[in-house]
């Protein structure tokens, strides 16, 4: 299964077949990030809600289970100090639902687990060397730059535009996701600009940014079947990064809400929406973001909106709605086979590669 | 040049190249659209804003210049009657450009020169014959979809969801243009919802409509080079719609000022407006859509908000200014090679199918 028709990145990575497992923090736990990388992809575990020591655990295991590539996945947002001023903002918008959930509005916030990258994370990179380490809203400085590579990782990074894939390539990043609009979670964007400037659909982002760099360019969006991956080889990428497809395999901790949210999606059942974290991200239409967004004009920074959001959506869920439940999901959630990820992931491979005909 | 993986729209329309030029109402004239055709692939001429004669006209002009399948497009939205109170609230919106540019706010708007298909035109496409009938906005009732039929034409139209695609399949569509939220111009959108919700990237879009009906599909959105046609024959089309990237042939009537900003468009340059006529539209971004746009959350309807605006823009025009030029323009602009389009529909399709290796 050695003949994809671009080799660049299954030689960066060192692995058989050009898939990479989306960081999902909901469903991404050892089980499938293990089964992905054990079937010949590269499984991604998503660190930035995880503690260095649940970091560690979590990496422990996908390393009992496979020791072929994994990627870990780190966050590079600037973190907000809360602003009392802020919260109570965000706080008064949804005060209604405070009252109808029967919610203590006064009651503290939980703190965010969400962190950004710094030096205690690299050195856990420095003590476990994942064949790869990945990035969304940007890269961390120079100096955490030269220090994961001098453990032999590769780099990557999520792109929303030609000048954000110049910008990681400039800085030293080995591949670039080229993140469609069409993808589920929270757009990667990080240089200056504002949500609706930076929507560029898979189709003609992902050829743009294979002209502007010299790096590989894995294509993310909108990518869930044989079909999207040869697309994506056929628009210049050297492989693709799948997310939403992924989701409903057994070897998920996806919660059973959320497995029946997306049995339902269909191709315009998602949406981009900052109600949940801050920062513009693609999931399903729930009652929150139906009233106050998709986009808000004014929510606290990331990740801080979602704890203010946190004691509503417990409430809520406990009582059997998802009224405030983010449910992640791409534009292609239609299109997902509900199969093991192991074999999911060599049927994504062998049928695309039916389709390239090479 | 006949060994197309898959023939459906070549066999469907008579044609050699499974490429539709895109109806473009700033470029679109006799010269593009016979260009395109005499090539081998689909001219498509855009009659929304010409009357029954100079409809007439055009085609007896493309006639003269090829005997070869060509497209005659139309829209079918409801045309509004002018409200005077809609009329004000926009103007008023408007007034400090009125002031700055020293245009009368009271002067009388000019009548919009954009109609919908109705039997007059009806009775043209009977007394014409084009091969095939295109439409934007929906379909024509049944009767009239009947007297089309009649005359052997193939009649197509465009779908922004796997629902209004479903829809133009039950209503006799002959096959279905899935026009990506990449697409330059106006969106297809038919069917109730909002413009937010009916954002569906071609990368996902086409293999789900592909998935939907029996039809064959044309992918349109972020399809400008030969990676973009090769990439959506993987996803299922049967052939491909190309606007952006005619737009700066030769035979195109662009003006100059137009052909200037698309030499600067790149991956991001671009947005959904509907600040120029009402309706939903991607262009590049230029003043009044920064700063009115660039989605309004009540302009006059379509296509009405285009008649207010209009002496701004001459006004501005003449003044060598943009700030009200609607720069019609899909996220692949920068991916286009301006030659002729002769030589260019011909060089994709051969590019294409090398790439696809068949």
């Amino acid at each position: 299964m050695s003949s994809w028709p671009d080799t660049r990145l299954v030689e960066l990575f060192g692995i058989e077949i050009p898939i990479v497992l989306a960081p999902m923090a909901s469903s991404s736990g050892p089980p499938l990030v293990s089964a992905v990388s054990h079937a010949g992809g590269l499984g991604s575990l998503p660190c930035a809600a995880l503690s260095i020591d649940q970091a560690r655990d979590a990496f422990t295991k996908i390393r009992s289970q496979t020791s072929l590539p994994v990627s870990m996945n780190f966050f590079c947002h600037e973190q907000p100090a809360v602003d009392a001023q802020q919260a109570s903002a965000w706080r008064e918008q949804l005060r209604s639902y405070f009252d109808e959930f029967g919610v203590d509005m006064d009651a503290p916030p939980p703190a965010s687990p969400i962190r950004s990258f710094g030096a205690d994370y690299c050195a856990l990179v420095e003590e476990l060397k994942p064949a790869v380490v990945s990035f969304h809203f940007g890269l961390p400085d120079v100096s955490l730059m030269a220090r994961l590579h001098a453990t032999g990782a590769k780099v990557i990074a999520s792109a929303t535009t030609v000048a954000e894939a110049r910008w990681l390539e400039a800085r030293g990043c080995d591949a670039i996701v080229a993140q469609g609009f069409e993808a589920g979670g929270h757009r990667g964007s990080f240089l200056a600009g504002t949500a609706t400037a930076q929507q560029v659909g898979t189709f003609a982002l992902v050829p743009q940014v294979v002209d502007a760099v010299n790096v590989p360019v894995i294509a993310a969006g909108g990518v869930a079947d044989a079909r999207g991956i040869a697309a994506a080889f056929a628009l210049g990428a050297s492989g693709v990064q799948i997310g939403t497809a992924y989701l409903s395999c057994p070897e998920s901790s996806l919660p059973a809400n959320y497995r029946e949210a997306l049995r339902h999606a269909g191709d315009d059942s998602t949406v981009l929406t900052n109600v949940f974290t801050g920062r513009p991200a693609r999931g399903i239409v729930t009652r929150v973001v139906a009233e106050i967004g998709p986009l808000a004009a004014q929510t606290q920074p990331f990740p801080l909106a979602s704890t203010t959001l946190a004691p509503l959506r417990a409430k809520a869920e406990s009582l059997g709605s998802n009224d405030f439940s983010p449910f992640w999901a791409g534009q292609a959630a239609a299109l997902a086979c509900v199969m093991p990820a192991f074999e999911l992931t060599r049927r994504l491979a062998s049928e695309a590669l039916e389709r390239i005909g090479v």
